[in-house]
């Protein structure tokens, strides 16, 4: 088969790949149906983490299961299905207790690459969830969305308690974040503030259920979200960058006693104990167990409900996978589907 | 009036200071029953929070109430009442989502200085509770743990999410850790560890709750919660100590998607960004809403259900308040009591 192979900085080539076989029991193989360009795939391209050896990249999918291990029960060839960026049994306390992407046998689906034709997915009764039936073409993206960006954005509200009544802030106007704001209005935020300075994602971002948009950045974005809130700050935060600014961001835009949702995967981040204390914050985050919410999330987009497969503004064919990277990078897009 | 003042370093002094008047029409005066030293006084007392002139000492009281202002509606004279160690209105959004500690008129009542035999109390109707009636003289502790301790350890649990079939851990064995373990206990926790190398500490952890003890620190202190619970951390764990070693420890020793609830001051910490977005825990601390706790901690007092005063394991005339300030800096007492 061929899929994606990052070299290092800035060099993601589409190459030939050994086919993917069953190697565990628990294990399918998958044919993708679509897959995409994640922000966090942004990092190693950028050399930001550094790579020491050709990685095959990827880690969002959507696709037809081709072929299951002998210990599969529940997942079944033909079945289209999807799944989150870490494969977990679904089993363990950690995965019932709903945090699936740190399960005692988690295995990052990152390492396995599904910028590619095919993927093997471990445990893949715990991991993957079909839909009702073979979806329609134009219901692909949203459920590809659903993989990854929107659960994260979702387990972002979550987590920063967003609910009727609340005012949600969100720093970061990347695909997560727009998807943030979507969660927000679906759990029914009374007030959702996108914090952005690009048009066409303010323009996204009120179509997704934001109410107002605040340009300033930092400290100034923080003091514009407590004037907007009596003084108060946002009741909840979703953080979807990553970095110190962004986090300082968050914390600072948020009242005492209320929730910061950090989804953006830290670099460089060190937070001032002191600070901390004295904000008096809920402070949550890290890699979403999407796998929680994907029931739930393929329902909606079933239903028609919610459409986040809009974050898609660029589609290209996988053998043009380098281009999406390029784009995203280059932020002329916010996010890149790639059709293999 | 009399009263402590630190003057520097180790230089407690019990000295004259004026009588505390009305001031705004929401102030009471109580006479104060008994008072205390905190472990956060330490900071101030041994220099780590640096003095620049005389200042009055002291945040938790139990007292009887003098004289109260024109505004004062609830509250009145001849009334026995405990209170927290922030004055608040208990009536603006951060008061009604239970964050009094973090009130928009709070006033830190370490400010006015409790280790007296007076005390003016800002918003009267706000910070004050009053007991059912004028308590037996066997309370009195109890009451006047209620004020910190106590609550700030409720708290911690609280936050910290213990409840039935949990394991939580307590890293600290001052008055608040101890106290931690005991509302542990009453929230129904099915395991309590505590982080404890002092005998007579270890003793009354196991009074108040404790199932087990722990006496490794740092990462071997986490490393052995994580041998005893299938390797995976405690569900909930208390952080009662405030400093970059008992933080990390606690956030090590806990599971994923488990709470870690943070109440020791915090002093010099800088936590790990990255290390904490992919330990997944939920963090939240901070100076404890002890206000929104009082009125049941003080009903489970007054029906003898618990008996948090005996973490005062010395008493004093307050006049001797220096002695008190030394036993708990050099360890020979949990906490000091002291009568006016």
């Amino acid at each position: 088969m061929r899929g994606a192979m990052l070299y290092g900085p800035y060099d993601v080539r589409y190459e030939e790949r050994p086919d993917p076989t069953i190697i565990e029991p628990t294990d399918a193989i998958i044919r993708l149906s679509a897959t995409c360009v994640c922000g966090s795939d942004l990092w190693p391209y950028r050399g930001i983490e550094s790579v020491t050896q050709p990685t095959p990249m990827g880690h969002e999918y959507v696709g037809i299961v081709e072929e299951v291990g002998d210990a599969v029960r529940n997942i079944k060839p033909g079945q289209f299905v999807v799944g989150s960026f870490f494969a977990s049994d679904n089993t363990c306390p950690i995965c019932q207790a709903g945090y699936q992407s740190r399960c005692v046998h988690k295995q990052p689906i990152g390492a396995i690459g599904t910028q590619a034709q095919f993927a093997r997915i471990p445990f893949a009764d715990g991991t993957l969830v079909a839909t009702p039936e073979i979806p329609p073409d134009n219901l692909i993206h949203s459920l590809l969305a659903a993989s990854d960006v929107l659960g994260t954005g979702w387990f972002a509200d979550a987590t920063a308690a967003v609910g009727p009544g609340k005012t949600a802030a969100v720093v970061g106007d990347g695909a997560v974040g727009l998807l943030g704001m979507l969660a927000a209005k679906q759990m029914g935020a009374e007030r959702i503030i996108a914090m952005s300075r690009n048009e066409a994602r303010q323009q996204l971002a009120r179509e997704f259920g934001a109410t107002d948009i605040v340009t300033e950045r930092g400290d100034e974005g923080a003091a514009k979200i407590k004037d907007m809130t009596d003084g108060l700050g946002a009741h909840s935060v979703i953080e979807a960058v990553g970095t110190q600014e962004s986090m300082l961001q968050a914390i600072r835009s948020t009242r005492p006693g209320g929730h910061v949702g950090y989804v953006g995967v830290s670099h460089g981040v060190e937070l001032p104990g002191e600070e901390l204390f004295f904000a008096e914050i809920h402070l949550f985050g890290g890699p979403a167990p999407v796998r929680r919410f994907l029931p739930e999330l393929i329902d909606l987009i079933w239903d028609r409900k919610i459409n986040p497969g809009k974050v898609f503004d660029l589609e290209l064919p996988l053998e043009q996978v380098a281009d999406g990277y390029r784009a995203m990078d280059e932020r002329r897009a916010i996010k890149a589907l790639l059709w293999p």
